[in-house]
């Protein structure tokens, strides 16, 4: 079944060529000279192609008349240049082939605008719509760009396990991994059996790939992870999910200065490769969801990140004459708040707060000689806050062992991680880049639901 | 911390350069005459580099001659022509500086053979080693080889959910994923409380995405999934295991002859990719592992595949001289030893067998004009017999609602998968490929624990 995509069609230099096309209708608009326009899309590019279909076709009365929106049709003809406004091309139809039809009375997709909640319930079907079909593709582009930009500069990639056997990655609620019969749980001495599971074991969904990941850097060099990861966190928010995509990048011999640049690096290269390879789907988000979402990329492209510690940074919001929601004091997180007012009103550019005080990140971070902080980063843009967190590793062992121990963890469950730091330890680095924030910031789209195929949330885990 | 990585040293044409390199040391050997061959490897490839240290070093005789297997070290100097065996370069050392050090009274990994199952205890450490070295690499040539193959040909790349909400998959036993308190599971008229957990129904880990990848494939035209898959079967064999990379195309507009065509070249295309782009390591395997890999990939890239309908191998089996432990009938399933039999000794290359009788095979496979036999493909290897499934899909909404009743399922499971046939349905097709079991195709590595960086199997869910 050949057929030519019509992202191809679109810039086909060919005019004179016979092709088969097949997609999904999207209009049919009859003109009183005994033809049609027909308007189809197959996904491959946002445009849609005009066929024009006259009534010398065979079936142009039974079937080329009753095309609806969201039938699927072949038509072979031969490419022109369009007479009419808005395209550069259009079929004209020699042969038209219904392949599957859409009543109208019951297809939930008419031409119309529809509200994001309500496309949500037919994710089915949501694909087919031009939002939707924009997002799918820029998110395949953004992947590709990631993959890219790592390959490029010789790291590995490395498929981090989603099933864990501890808990120990210390960042959330976590989601359990059982083939026990819940209706009739196994006990022990009034326990859970444990050794009936699967596993003999408790087991969780991954939160992060970061430590085993750090495995991976220490005997590899430069590695990145790119896979799902999960949080049973009851936030419905338009900026949680409960499963999600996560970059995960760790270097060897690398500082945080290195784990800096890194990530600048990454930001910039991601967002000018959609810029320059997703242009229409861009140019769409622009006009429809956030009209400053281009001019936003192409200043984080070109601008410098300024860079400061935590603690300069706690110094300007407490200087500051706006009011913020939450008070801000040395020791506290900051807020999202705090975070977009650096970057949108002090440095009208992203920023890279680095240094945090310890006691409010995790035990795995470098600690600096002042005992008080770590080498922590965060990478701020504008509207999203916080994009990257990311820091130097703990390297000395009996550092990272106090650590573990004072905040109530048992070094046990982290024996191998210790172990790492025992046996040719280096300094090492690394960041996390949450996918889906990214595209939400890339596209504009305003709820996270909508830049994941099919989100899972608390209550919601339809299809 | 600019370092040079050791795959870029050694192909170095620039020998008056001074670099710094950073890595693991492998071995050490201290000449009479005052100076030392110490051989580093950071990951970035198989080879070590070879560093001169001499007594003039401040540090010669308190930590270069204190030296072991596994310490990180850093190395700075000068590339030259080397007079010893076995390399072309090595580093005069101008400074050497001890990241990490490694105490051989308790580091486990000595320049000795390790058997695999040991290494498997250390899963943190045996990426150290040449073999898993090797397979991490070949494993992200492998990941990057299949983005490529699919982006090129303008598929799109698509994040299937993890987390489902059915068990509707219909492919064996699943992972149960609760945030219910195992110790004291709610309970509601006798039934677990489902309204209680954070979905509000019961969910499991996916079994393939491939039903939801139909969606996109039915909007988008061409895609592919690359993500993780989960089967809690109780198999403690080298071949399965219970978490496990699965690489799935669904492709829109495409037959089951389309579908062939893409699963063949989709195979070439890889290990042609990694025979070229991992020479050294390919070579390696084919040196320690099995010997007759990099022929056996050569074969597959360059010769056709065998192509013939499931009855006309039973016919061919049926008539084989040899003695099967299984036997063979019209009706059965095909056991690994009749896969590579045909591979093997009849046909002596790869072998596609499709129409496969409707009964040992899924619901949602197309169903033939005989209403016996469906469009289904299996890809067929020498040595490891299947290593693609697929099929056309049943696009007929009324046929596909008999599969789902002829097989006992509940139809309102399958609302939006039925929908798919009735809004804009259209041919289709698509097929799986296990990765892990791939790359144990292209490496030799005869157990499957020992191709992924940490594997998950009944009872065992280290790191």
């Amino acid at each position: 079944m050949k057929r030519t995509r019509i992202a191809e069609v679109l810039t086909s230099e060919n005019l004179k060529a016979k092709i088969s096309v097949m997609g999904w209708v999207r209009t049919r608009r009859d003109s009183k000279g005994g033809f049609s326009f027909i308007e189809i899309n197959d996904g491959s590019v946002l445009s849609n192609l005009q066929l024009i279909a006259d009534n010398s076709l065979p079936n142009y009365r039974d079937e080329v008349l009753e095309l609806q929106t969201g039938c699927s049709i072949r038509a072979t003809g031969t490419l022109s240049a369009s007479q009419g406004k808005g395209q550069n091309v259009e079929l004209k139809v020699e042969e038209i082939q219904v392949l599957g039809w859409a009543d109208p009375s019951v297809y939930p997709l008419q031409k119309k605008r529809h509200s994001f909640e309500f496309l949500r319930t037919i994710a089915h079907l949501r694909p087919r719509t031009n939002t939707f079909g924009a997002v799918a593709r820029v998110r395949n582009a953004m992947s590709l760009a990631i993959h890219t930009f790592f390959q490029e500069r010789g790291f590995l990639y490395i498929h981090t396990p989603i099933i864990t056997g501890s808990d120990c990655e210390g960042a959330g609620e976590m989601f359990q991994v059982t083939t026990l019969d819940l209706d009739d749980v196994p006990k022990k001495d009034g326990q859970v059996d444990f050794e009936k599971d699967f596993f003999g074991r408790p087991t969780n969904l991954t939160v992060s790939g970061q430590l085993t990941a750090e495995i991976y850097a220490l005997s590899m060099g430069d590695v990145y992870t790119f896979g799902p990861t999960f949080r049973a966190e009851d936030s419905n928010t338009s900026r949680h999910l409960a499963e999600f995509w996560m970059i995960e990048p760790e270097m060897a011999f690398c500082d945080l200065e290195g784990n800096i640049a890194l990530a600048v690096e990454s930001l910039k290269y991601i967002f000018a490769y959609v810029l320059k390879n997703c242009e229409e789907d861009m140019k769409f988000f622009n006009r429809f969801i956030d009209p400053s979402i281009i001019e936003t990329l192409e200043g984080v492209v070109s601008e410098d990140f300024e860079c400061l510690t935590y603690t300069e940074g706690i110094k300007i919001l407490s200087q500051a004459k706006k009011k913020f929601e939450f008070p801000v004091e040395w020791g506290t997180d900051l807020q999202s708040e705090h975070e977009r007012y650096l970057c949108e009103e002090v440095f009208k550019r992203p920023v890279v707060l680095t240094d945090y005080p310890k006691k409010i990140k995790p035990f795995y971070m470098k600690v600096n000689k002042d005992g008080k902080t770590v080498r922590a980063m965060d990478v701020l843009v504008p509207k999203t806050g916080e994009i990257i967190g990311g820091s130097q590793r703990e390297d000395d062992h009996d550092t990272l062992l106090e650590s573990i121990k004072g905040m109530g963890l048992n070094p046990d469950d982290y024996w191998w991680y210790l172990e790492l730091r025992k046996f040719g330890s280096a300094p090492h680095a690394g960041f996390g880049l949450g996918f889906e924030r990214l595209i939400q910031f890339v596209t504009g789209m305003s709820n996270i639901r909508d830049v994941i195929p099919f989100p899972r949330t608390p209550g919601s885990v339809s299809f």
